[in-house]
């Protein structure tokens, strides 16, 4: 069937069991046809076809709710409920959104972009629920990658404990981003061969029917042991532990099992732990078979051979760059260790894991534990490099505060994907990190302004022993600079100029310099000299360079790709405040307060008018200013 | 003996039993009589006086580490590490810290405060050890409410995962601050009645024996049977199952149960789980008896009878003051729901946990799930109460961007404990939340002057619902002030003039205003006339009363009791810069870059120059400023 005519999954209750077959075919080729073009989370979402089809038949969204977590597997959801025909705008700018997104649907009942948040929203449904009388079913969907997050754990904690009427589908394709790591990715693979237990289950039953034959002491302790074990010899005790009644392993590409299980899950009461185990990428051959999490979000790509189409980039992906400089100095100082909350390969850590096995700790989607994990090294000496995207390095603020600061740790934070990261949109826009840094003491915080300088500030990084030191980096590539044999130590809070001028300056750093340096000609042209700063160092400032233009009484420009509230702007105006030149003609360009939806980079600095011509009209709108007072 | 003379924990190793258990109770008199007078973590600590002992004596600290997670039982350590002389400056101004310091001692390897933090930090130790190719002991040594916190369950994940050798020593004492919570605690619970589970496994060893007995086909199985049930059947299986050895319950105050089980932790390879019972406030009658954690910490008390010897307050206890007034309206509100993550005697929700009994929320150690729940609430239409203390809401910093501002959700935070906390210190400081919560967009946050306003700020959250919204309050107590019958709802954003004036103005909130009214009543004397400003919308700001104050060219003073650096008096330069009056006269005063350590408010606002004083040295030199400039 053509899937873009489907309004409402309404009328999947009356499909049969070929039907729904048939219509998972029709979903799959839509969507490795449609991704080819637009990109997206192919491997997730094709996993999820058969399960999200039994899910939408058995349940009756949106008075039932679901609850995507981390959400880039609710392409198949959004199909389902009258999307389908938007796929050709997927990620974006006005298109569809990449994750769960209230304004666009109202079965979209809870956003996600961030892991393992959906247990603790599905509580806050069900304790609602409950309170006002409603019935329906809340039904968080939750990968096993998504459950090692700690906030998961705790959720778990609470629901079992709270016993309200929940049933959460646990979504097990033995990967989530990568490969997946921990104590209860273990207890999940013996689950998966439950089939042992099972047995075991079975052979015990028959031992104990055949006690009373061994001797009449025994039949009397028969059902003590009974009931001391019953819930031992689950497969899902773990979870049975946890209060949950435990169903599964389920093949969540066999709708008979499915079916079997959703319905049973309905009449169950209190928490329902439904383990389905399903395969990433199912039905698109590059994707099945991706070992190490390639196809878990990809651009576009030829639908026959596999093959992404790469867009020409000129210089290294920032992560690789960051990673392999610190693969590089590995190999003479035995104090680095390399920490991931789950990106081994969004980080490029791939070479150095292969390289320093014993060094190389992926924790799994646990940034809490991979923050304190890094200040724990750091008490002993180590000099570990956390490799962590700069949204995702909120849920370690505290870790960062209490462990890493508090304490004055040589911690080096990578904060990747630092700015506006594009297509994935407003949960995953690295532009908090420097209001939440800067207001913490002893931080560094400092971003390059291409490849080269950023080799020789991981080299900063690597070789400060002050205290924490953090470098962020943009999604995507360098410029394809020369690059320098020789790493060099940067001086801390030194700033570089990079374009003398007389009339004003503008202070950047990062992906923004471009920008400042275009607007510079600009107004070159107009005959306005404008002095451009790399701004390197956000964290301390270059306070000598602050004073010297201060006193030159220039007007200043601040732009950078974050947040204004609290920001590098803020900072400098604060220093000018302190040091007595509070007069000083300061204007700011940054993010404006409120959230950026998804689209291209350049799109969205043109829609929050983060663009050059703003910045050459600011100083245009300066300018005069100086001249007035001087 | 006079353990202030101890000097270090060595002589340990030749002490009978009879000899440790005459220091244990030496340590137990010292600590109840010297606690009466300075008070502090009285309960905590005579609960593990017998295990630190023991840990003492089997372990060499510092080449052995000890980690004491959340860290308020510490005392008996520093006891045994030569502070015992320093008691009578506990948690006082340069005197010995409330909870582990690295400057006071090398025995202190790992500062804590906030909760969950010791294993993720045990475990970077034990990387570190390895790769050094050194031998020592890791020991962290948590309690079972820590061990709710997400952060420790992604460490358990990754400790049984990686199998270093570390020994885990569970304090249980069955509840944290208050009665503990949660599913995990169920499970501690099974365990601790663990003969249960050892008869029952003694019971299935002799039926496996006498299989063969009953037919040649079992016998084949039994085997197997055996194997696959073998670790379901010792009583820590939740931990088994996440690859820690357990060992335990072991009697926490018995010195031959925990000497024999210490000595076989320190054989066994791997991750060890030494489950130990201990008894919070052991030895002192009232503390033994506690049953809600009155006795978790205290101020002063009689030793005879146990009586707290209270301050002179004025007004009610600033937690009571909005947890009652939430209570109120939680009387005609069905949509008011109350969660706090395990601090329901600190937040003093025990009234409307009473009265509503199934719209209140415990979710123990657990802020990121509490904030997420809250969340997850909201989208119901229901109007969720999150208590939580400011240092402890940094936790949960993700989920207030992600889950409650992008979804821009109608959550009111209490955010308690708000600005300096005094004793407990750095790690429970309440000065980051300003800046880490008013760069985000949607948010509303607001501090009132004194317990009236607060009880309407209170109602204003309530009826708010437009998105979130927190209301900061003090550590302590109100200042008597006579409270209005009815509630009213403050406009958003709207500011109050508490002191007219027309030479400078003082703009401020909170526990700061009398300060600015004194200094305004001293400038007055030397003929200024200071305006002062009850600036209780810190975002947004009262931005009509801004434009009002700049266009008057009028002095501005920001007074926060808060970091600075991205703080309310950063807000004020950032409107007046965007305003155009980017050439007025603002100072800022408020937290310097610096974390605060332990002593009274009083003496750490002078230590840091935040006084009346500084408040008139800086009025006196902006005003003149301001007569060149008209």
């Amino acid at each position: 069937m053509d899937v873009t005519k489907i309004k409402d999954p309404a009328f999947l209750k009356n499909l049969s069991k070929e039907e729904m077959v048939e219509l998972s075919q029709d979903i799959r080729d839509f969507l490795i046809e449609n991704l080819s073009a637009t990109g997206g989370h192919i491997g997730p979402n094709l996993g999820v076809v058969e399960l999200t089809l039994a899910l939408h038949k058995h349940f009756d969204s949106p008075k039932d709710k679901f609850l995507w977590d981390v959400g880039h597997q609710s392409y198949v959801h959004k199909i389902l409920t009258g999307r389908g025909d938007k796929f050709d705008t997927l990620r974006q700018f006005k298109g569809l959104c990449g994750f769960p997104k209230m304004n666009e649907s109202e079965h979209d009942v809870w956003e996600t972009g961030h892991s393992s948040t959906s247990l603790s929203a599905a509580m806050g449904m069900a304790i609602a629920r409950d309170i006002k009388g409603d019935s329906n079913y809340v039904v968080p969907i939750i990968g096993d990658g998504a459950l090692t997050g700690g906030m998961a754990l705790e959720a778990l904690n609470h629901i079992g404990h709270e016993k309200k009427d929940m049933i959460v589908v646990l979504n097990d394709n033995e990967m989530s981003i990568a490969p997946n790591v921990g104590a209860l990715h273990s207890v999940l693979g013996r689950m998966r061969t439950a089939g042992k237990y099972n047995k075991a289950k079975d052979d015990l039953e028959y031992i104990l029917k055949k006690i009373p034959a061994v001797g009449g002491k025994l039949a009397t302790t028969a059902e003590r042991v009974k009931d001391s074990l019953k819930y031992l010899l689950v497969s899902g005790m773990f979870f049975e532990e946890l209060g949950f009644t435990y169903l599964g392993p389920v093949d969540g590409h066999n709708f008979d099992e499915l079916d079997e299980n959703i319905r049973f899950a309905k009449k169950t009461k209190g928490p329902v732990l439904l383990h389905v185990i399903t395969k990433k990428g199912k039905g698109f051959h590059p994707a099945e078979n991706d070992k190490v999490g390639t196809w878990h979000g990809t651009g576009p790509y030829k639908i026959d051979t596999g093959d992404l189409i790469k867009s020409a980039v000129k210089g290294p992906a920032w992560s690789a760059l960051v990673s392999e400089t610190v693969r590089k100095s590995a190999r003479t100082d035995e104090r680095i260790v390399a920490i991931t909350p789950a990106m081994p390969v969004g980080s490029k850590l791939e070479g150095f894991a292969s390289e320093f096995p014993d060094r190389m700790f992926d924790v799994g989607i646990a940034e809490q534990h991979a923050t304190t994990l890094a200040a724990g090294l750091a008490t002993q000496k180590m000099k570990p490099f956390l490799a962590i995207y700069s949204t995702f390095l909120q849920r370690a603020y505290d870790q960062v505060v209490h462990d890493i600061c508090r304490q004055n740790l040589n911690v080096f934070i990578g904060i990747d994907r630092a700015g506006l990261v594009g297509a994935d949109g407003e949960t995953h826009q690295g532009v908090f990190d420097i209001a939440f840094l800067r207001s913490l003491p002893n931080m560094v915080v400092m971003m390059p302004k291409d490849e080269n300088e950023g080799q020789h500030m991981v080299h900063t990084a690597l070789t400060y022993d002050d205290g924490p030191i953090a470098m962020r980096y943009p999604r995507g590539n360098g410029s394809g600079v020369e690059m320098d044999e020789e790493l060099s130590a940067l001086p801390i809070g030194s700033w570089e100029v990079l374009r003398e001028g007389s009339d004003a300056a503008i202070l950047t750093f990062g992906t923004t310099i471009p920008m400042a340096l275009n607007a510079a000609d600009k107004l070159a042209k107009s005959g306005l000299s404008v002095k451009v700063v790399n701004a390197r160092f956000i964290k301390p400032l270059d306070e000598a360079m602050m004073m010297d233009l201060l006193k030159l009484n220039m007007p200043l420009l601040t732009i950078e790709e974050a947040v204004l509230q609290g920001g590098f702007g803020s900072a400098v105006l604060e220093f000018a405040h302190d040091a007595g030149f509070g007069h000083a003609t300061i204007e700011r360009m940054g993010i404006p307060d409120q959230f950026i939806e998804h689209g291209s980079v350049g799109k969205l600095l043109e829609e929050i008018n983060l663009t050059e011509s703003r910045a050459v009209e600011l100083i245009q709108s300066m300018v005069p200013a100086k001249e007035k007072r001087a």
